[in-house]
């Protein structure tokens, strides 16, 4: 019952989230025959007998990833889904259930709970997952939503983080910066209506990127494209902490270096005009905003007529050689080290 | 951004954790084909052409599940794995993977976790099971733990809570209530404590009950047993809640009634002492307190010589007609009709 006040404390700022989840998981090896990826990519993966099965879980807490000042419990249930699933999709599989368990202190009346479940609810049909179990429980404060997603595919259909090679070329889906912009203006109209309560937000202009903050969609749209473009990346992974440090982890884990063309970067003429509100740079945003879910992937240089013209996926660069290094080529030319600023949950 | 003050508003307290899940899940359908069983068992079951894939989660706050003036971090790390695993064995399955979330606040340092990841890492070796993914976030006050098992049987292994029969005989594992008077312990020492924060306390006699709460074994030794002795339960369930709610599961997924004899029920004599220690009837703890992670099945009578005399086994009733309904059969002989008492998290 006595704390020992002299044991040595290091601070979880000084980690960071990845630093601390390599770390905590180092000493853990995997023994059971059906475990054949653990810890380190979007998902793991498990081999009983029949197709391989994929899990993901991840967990969002209120004051940290979601604020209910402005996020609507119902979009709540579809994005904790959505996160999820995003990270089945990013092995090039197909999720087939989710688990959502729910810790909610009593401030919250049923109807609340409802709302919640409405959206988990939308997210299962549409995106044609059952939800198979959960937890619900009360929490002493606040509201956590903690969601773990299975998924099913054939061995050889699955893509890792790590496969790529030099000369590769390095694909996005979609655009990006959109959701983190969302969130800037969500964050200024809460500002808004703390000081006057009657103010009614005109939120038409920003709709594309308060969508995307507040009803991310999973790319299971880019799996089944892939699969009728007859494209298997070598190595994809989803965008949820910013381009910059997804393109990190592919790197590292496929032991290779990068080029990412700042040109090159799908941004929506939303997050150009906002960017420019805010007095922040798009190319900026793209790189370390992140919670855009899209997918990064890269593919061998012989599938670019494939995927050529495709108006939802963008080539932004091409893989290298490890010891090139990984790098922006800024539209002066420049070549600008890439380093993970990717949000840090423990700096906030 | 406006919250609508007059909309109706049902109290979760009201509903309890079992009638929240209920009626919360209750418009959602199974539409996956690999999905065999959703919620509304220890655990979900699913198919994809192998081994059945088993699947269970459960969170666990800071504050409503376990207190860190008394629970030591390690503890708890193994307690959350345990819990979950309880579920797999629950199914007469074997767990092989789990997952674990964390979300905590900045006041613990790096070795707090690393110690919560020790206990973790101890659950993972001695009941062979790989850490394969999970999530680690910071939350605004306090740790939440969510845990997924994953586990894999074979179809004609799986036992369900649904399957008993009238005249199936009632068995349970190990002794009961310890966990229950364990806490009670610790919630004194921690009350002497804010007294006399110098106090020694002797927790000696109660080593057992107090190592029930901290440190609960999941029953994986029972499935092994039950396979060795060629038993296949009828119906089974863990007992997270306490004895009646469980005893209330099984009857209800069975469509049938149960009398349970309350000089058969396994007590430690530790938990007779505490009990009376307490002024607490030790048969009310059994039933209602919750937290021995012990397993609740049925067998059908012709088992019965099999499991006759084993140490780890008491058969404590027999399964009856549903319009008999659910009665304590008392040492005075008389019949009391069994409710659902088991720990209700919103009424905290």
């Amino acid at each position: 019952m006595l704390e020992d006040k002299n044991q040595e404390r290091t601070s979880l700022e000084k980690l960071g989230e990845f630093g601390l989840i390599e770390h905590l998981t180092q000493n853990f090896e995997l023994k059971q025959p059906s475990s054949l990826i653990g810890v380190g990519d979007d998902a793991a993966v498990m081999d009983y007998g029949g197709k391989k099965t994929i899990v993901s879980t991840d967990m969002l807490v209120e004051g940290v990833h979601f604020d209910l000042a402005y996020m609507p419990l119902k979009h709540l249930g579809y994005k904790s889904v959505m996160v999820n699933l995003s990270d089945i999709y990013a092995m090039n599989a197909m999720a087939t259930q989710v688990t959502v368990s729910l810790a909610i202190s009593n401030r919250f009346p049923l109807e609340a709970l409802e709302e919640f479940y409405e959206g988990v609810a939308l997210a299962c049909k549409l995106y044609n997952v059952d939800l198979v179990g959960g937890d619900t429980t009360s929490s002493t404060r606040g509201m956590i939503v903690s969601v773990t997603a299975i998924g099913a595919a054939d061995e050889n259909e699955i893509v890792y983080r790590k496969g790529s090679k030099p000369n590769d070329l390095l694909v996005v889906t979609g655009d990006l910066g959109g959701a983190y912009l969302g969130l800037q203006v969500l964050e200024r109209e809460k500002e808004v209506f703390k000081v006057n309560p009657n103010s009614q937000p005109d939120l038409e202009p920003y709709s594309y990127i308060v969508e995307r903050q507040l009803k991310p969609e999973a790319r299971k749209d880019i799996v089944e494209l892939l699969k009728k473009l007859e494209v298997k990346p070598t190595s994809m992974i989803d965008i949820s902490d910013g381009l910059s440090s997804e393109v990190i982890h592919l790197c590292k884990q496929s032991d290779i270096g990068c080029n990412v063309f700042e040109d090159k970067i799908p941004l929506d003429p939303t997050v150009i005009s906002a960017s420019e509100e805010f007095k922040m740079d798009s190319t900026m945003i793209a790189l370390s905003g992140g919670e855009d879910y899209e997918l990064l992937f890269t593919i061998d240089q012989s599938d670019f007529p494939k995927i050529k013209g495709n108006p939802n996926l963008t080539v932004i660069g091409h893989m290298t050689e490890k010891n090139e290094g990984v790098h922006l080529i800024t539209r002066a030319e420049t070549k600008i080290p890439i380093t993970a600023q990717g949000w840090n949950s423990f700096n906030e």
